[in-house]
């Protein structure tokens, strides 16, 4: 499989980290030999169509800053797009930055490959958050495949679970805990005690949250993914806009305190159901599966045959991503 | 596709509900039909190569207590291993009861489907935990298909999960709350302070517990679970035998509310790693996805990229548990 990436940013290197892993073992157990044949990001390209090595992609970047700068191979000032008419590949990997103004240069990007009927995986929220119907349907009629696990939940792999794994039920609605960096917030506030402000500075000092919080804080990620899910397993066709959406930073020490005596927790928790598409904090049962801590992810599926059926994973991390990036290759190679 | 299926207890009745419920469904999304043409139970057995009418196999089992007595198409006395050599059939589906001695009859049902080249699924323990190796061999070596996610957790669907959906991901062991039961008498422990005896009792009152209970609550159940697991996920090759197991009876309130003190829970857990083959009680921590109440059944698969994923759902449920044996059809249906 010829393989383009676009974006090497930390989903981009973790996906050059996982081949360079895994790639002896993915090709004995498939068959499928994972081929990069190019990788961008803003400095331009290293190209190679007899395939380029991830570990010295990964060290190119490190050293360098610059894909450009593989040896070589590398191709300062190129574009993604110039990129995708100049190569022979067979799937697109999307990891640029996600943008949830315009979705851009993704959605060109997923577009442009489709009309070149190849295949897309992507981690990227943005373009499918704006504009999912129009991507889906556009892979529909080039009859190609279109594969986003990475996007909701980093390493819990809802999408293809709710599929594939689950493909005798009915799904009905969708319950989850989509943002790691407000459910490690809540679980502190809930342990300690403490105020929101403050425990949001040690999240940004420790990296869990970013300095600009905004996209998490006031659930505009989870809300990204409440519209991935609502449209990828309920069939919707609903964008960001659709969402109702209220954040975490006004959730005190006192309503935390008081919901703890009654034996409730308060997550931030997204929604997903024929009369409701929201994101608001939201009482939960301590002992129910969506009393988990730190940065982890949960989503709850109620199915007609199965009941409740919960993922928990982590939400977030390089490699991590990477891991569901990898199972949406696999799945589309053990398709073909 | 035409079905055979030898048993129709709880489970075999919760097959007919779904095929009643969602046979137009599925004919419809996967073009599936999915066509019961022998069913059989201690009396006899229900042939017809047309199709049975699945509401009226239940109403014939609920009214007259034999499948035998189904009109027309009834055929008392007759085996099951005689029926699957006189109907024309793809698939069976095998849930007579389980019997963990000896895997029979269920063993000799699977083995001679294999031979017939005919694809098998089951929610029966008692061969998966006795002969595992044995029985994928054979089913490997005819050509067929042999799935048996129903076995583990009922609609807890973590076999197809771990192969299918993290399939890049590589699992380097499994944690599982494996039993509904048990998971049910400790968390009443846990939030009434009340002893083991007592709330044994008042389980099997309300018909959670069994009336002989020694199955669940010394971690027999349990154990089989974790054979399948291991074998299935892990690609080991153990049985029953290679299981160390230590039950629930001997855990007292005391012990129970001094883990409390410290932030953690005692549950029965199984484990499957390279070390590691066992049922027993342990701590653990609240807030982690170990930590759910009731009946609920979970599983934790370490993995080398996504690190800790965890499936929690309905460990048993005679509609739960059919759904499973549906998504394996289905499974089976996509695979040709």
């Amino acid at each position: 499989m010829k393989i383009v990436m676009l974006g090497f940013g930390a989903v981009g290197q973790g996906v050059a980290r996982v081949f360079s892993t895994k790639r002896d073992k993915i090709k004995a157990k498939y068959g499928l030999n994972l081929n990069l044949v190019a990788v961008t990001d803003t400095s331009g390209a290293a190209v190679c169509q007899e395939g380029l090595d991830p570990d010295l992609l990964l060290e190119t970047k490190i050293k360098k800053g610059k894909v450009s700068e593989y040896p070589e191979h590398g191709v300062p000032s190129v574009s993604g797009v110039d990129v995708m008419d100049d190569v022979d590949y067979d799937c697109l990997i999307e990891v640029t930055p996600t943008n949830i103004d315009d979705g851009e240069p993704a959605k060109t990007h997923i577009l442009k490959a489709f009309n070149q009927k190849k295949d897309v995986v992507t981690s990227n929220k943005g373009p499918l958050a704006l504009c999912f119907r129009e991507l889906a349907d556009s892979a529909e009629s080039n009859g190609v495949q279109f594969k986003f696990e990475a996007s909701v939940g980093g390493a819990m792999p809802i999408l293809n679970f709710a599929h594939e794994t689950l493909a005798g039920c009915d799904i009905n609605s969708v319950l989850g805990i989509l943002n790691g960096t407000t459910n490690y917030i809540l679980s502190r506030m809930a342990k300690e005690g403490t105020s929101y402000e403050k425990i949001l500075q040690e999240s940004q000092e420790l990296g869990i949250a970013e300095t600009n919080p905004t996209q998490d804080v006031e659930g505009i990620d989870a809300a990204c993914k409440v519209v991935i899910l609502a449209n990828s397993i309920m069939g919707m066709d609903v964008s960001y806009d659709d969402v109702e959406v209220r954040g975490i930073s006004g959730i005190t020490p006192e309503s935390i305190a008081l919901a703890k005596k009654d034996g409730y927790l308060i997550k931030l928790v997204g929604e997903i159901s024929e009369d409701s598409l929201e994101v608001s904090p939201r009482l939960v049962c301590k002992g129910s599966p969506f009393a988990v801590d730190g940065t982890l992810n949960v989503a709850t599926l109620k199915t007609d045959l199965a009941d409740d059926v919960t993922v928990v994973g982590k939400g977030a991390g390089s490699v991590e991503t990477a891991s569901a990036i990898l199972s949406d290759l696999i799945s589309i190679w053990k398709s073909k």
